[in-house]
């Protein structure tokens, strides 16, 4: 069969989304596989174990990433693709899962077919994406192209103080080969959009051009912990009131910046928690995200300023960390010409865009010409047991992966 | 020694109270002594223990609350001095251990001095006051008049699912005493004030004459959790953002009713609770109080129809449920006459005031005359680890309780 015409093999696809979805399913028909969990680690097993089953070697760098290299006609930088199998707490099962089996379905038609590419293709699986439980996300791309250190990367500690090295120990993926070793000639992720955007738009193929900005900040504030009924108002330093008003001010900043900002107070924990207790102590933690890496620094001073003024008016002392900035990314626009010319030769319907989440493909844009393929999410529905796309979506964008691998291997 | 002249004993009252604080006692040198835990039980243990050595007899109702009873002259309704052994998470040491182990100090001295008295005299300690394991708090005294069945009680759960009952059984104080059984003449209830009234007018002994109603209300928001950078600002269902309006709004409400009124947001509850994802779930709690029942009443229904306006406007679910509703307290005004009189007699000053916090003794006086003595507490810190009072403070104020006591078993 002429490569020009080769298709992915749709159940294989698809039924393997639906087995590894089973992996950390949640009562709510979510999935919970947090980063180097047992969880991960079954997820990681499975994958694995299709990988060798294709007859790909499967090799693992000092941090857990996962490496296949489908030999081309040259030794020479490969083309590689990749996500995630890591999710967030309740989190869908195409998140990450299917850019990583749409990776290895694209090795698998190729063999099943016998077609040969001049340029070797790599498939991976990236450690710690989602950021959840060990910030920063995108740990291990960041580190791959050199953004972390592999030492910091195996101290970093989750909340209960178990740091990653241990953890990739206890699940078995510590591996030997160096962190950014295989040097690809280029990199492309497919994703869902986990956005409504090609919902909207009636287009079944996004072409991602650029990424936001992300700004993560953990915040704390220290009051007095005091009776709830004694107390005058006037004598308290409540932390968890100025955590509400964070909240609330986020919100007002997004309005005003307009819609290239987003803002989002995700989590929140109170100390000592009670109903009838003003709380003395409260973590909180604002994802601020923006296409203009200018106006995200701008919020990023305002909040600053607005916690400064918060700290004197409310008599609390305020701690506010980075935790995460990256700046926003510009995807190579001769790839997203790639991407669209496949999806037009498929007779798929395109359209360019931005992506409003952070992606292992802007880590590896560091090092390489990158860029992503999108699918639609139903209603713009992510990180929630309600994510869904349709198969056939899903079908459409293994195959336009397929055909840009396939084009990018010549080139 | 003539009755008039009595005084307590200092250093074993003050001793009694170190060591009772050692159980549960917290890093922070706060204590953790939650309703019918492990240190509930240690402490029920420790003063159970004292009471036998000072010849008394500990008799336990169905729901765990502990009566000594010392015989009068005559086989009337005996004058009652209690409070509770329980803690909030990270409070104080002095916060009811002060007025149970104070009453036990009165009968010990009366015992040491060979005092005898015209009524009996009744020391209790009554079961989960603090309320922040099983809701309501003052629960134990609210029973014992009969606000709250013994079935009702016993079927509470905490947040885990353990109901009172077992937890009781579990830790041995369970009783056969119906109930109310004891039917007291007069019950006065001595405390630390934890509030700055005192400290702020100087004087050493309050003389309670008011109690502010109490509301709590539970509230529950439902939104959608979804992608924090990729859901357009005007898409979300955010139910943290609403948590933190309700927050605001509860403290402008507090301000616009004026000093009688205090509002509370003291726990607060996130899901899924990640950095990068837009909260699905809220859950968190209201406190207000006022010592005028139609202001409380309106704060209710203003607070109410906020939620309603949020629920539209957020496009959110919220069940709102009322878990308290206490109406505000007059106390018994012979009694507080008679405690201003002993104070006087003693040469300390005193002052008539208002409780802003709920103290068994307001449920007691549906059913007898009833009043508080109150202590100062330092920067009127409460339910905090820097919980302090003068230990001459202390001391003044058990003496009152004793004369307070002798005064109202001869009438």
């Amino acid at each position: 069969m002429p490569a020009n015409n080769l298709k992915i093999d749709s159940e294989r696809l698809l039924g393997r989304l639906k087995q590894l979805g089973q992996i950390g399913r949640t009562d709510s028909g979510g999935v919970t596989r947090l980063a180097l969990t047992d969880e991960d680690k079954a997820g990681r097993d499975l994958v694995g174990g299709w990988m060798k089953a294709a007859g790909l070697t499967v090799q693992t760098d000092k941090i857990g990433n996962l490496f296949a290299v489908r030999a081309g006609a040259e030794a020479i930088p490969g083309v590689m693709s990749g996500s995630h199998i890591d999710t967030v707490i309740d989190g869908g099962r195409l998140d990450g899962a299917y850019g990583v089996l749409a990776a290895l379905e694209v090795m698998e038609t190729l063999n099943d077919a016998g077609v040969s590419t001049q340029r070797p293709l790599i498939m991976a699986v990236f450690t710690n994406e989602e950021g959840v439980r060990f910030q920063p996300d995108m740990m291990g791309s960041l580190a791959y192209v050199g953004g972390m250190s592999v030492d910091s990367v195996l101290a970093t500690e989750d909340r209960e103080g178990r740091c990653i090295g241990t953890e990739l120990k206890r699940i078995g993926y510590e591996g030997d080969m160096d962190c950014g070793e295989l040097k690809p000639h280029s990199f492309v992720e497919l994703h869902i959009e986990q956005g409504p955007v090609l919902e909207q738009t009636g287009r079944v193929i996004g072409a991602v051009e650029y990424v936001q900005g992300i700004s993560w900040t953990e915040i704390e504030i220290t009051g007095t912990s005091n009776h709830a009924g004694t107390t005058p108002m006037e004598l308290r330093r409540d932390a968890g009131y100025c955590a509400g008003e964070v909240s609330t001010y986020v919100r007002a900043l997004a309005r005003d910046m307009g819609r290239s900002h987003v803002a989002t107070v995700g989590s929140l924990e109170l100390k000592p928690n009670a109903i009838n207790v003003v709380p003395g102590y409260a973590k909180l933690t604002v994802d601020m995200r923006n296409t203009d890496n200018k106006q995200l620094s701008d919020a990023e001073s305002l909040l600053e300023a607005f916690l400064k003024e918060l700290e004197v008016r409310e008599r609390v002392k305020i701690y506010a960390r980075r935790l995460v900035r990256f700046d926003p990314v510009d995807f190579d626009q001769r790839l997203v010409g790639v991407i669209e010319q496949q999806a037009s030769k498929l007779e798929l319907s395109s359209w360019r865009m931005i992506s409003g989440a952070g992606h292992d493909a802007q880590m590896m844009s560091r090092v390489c010409a990158a860029a992503m393929i999108f699918v639609p999410s139903r209603g713009g529905i992510s990180h929630n047991p309600d994510e869904h796309s349709e198969d056939d979506h899903l079908v459409a964008g293994a195959n336009v992966l397929l055909h840009t691998m396939l084009s990018l291997s010549e080139t």
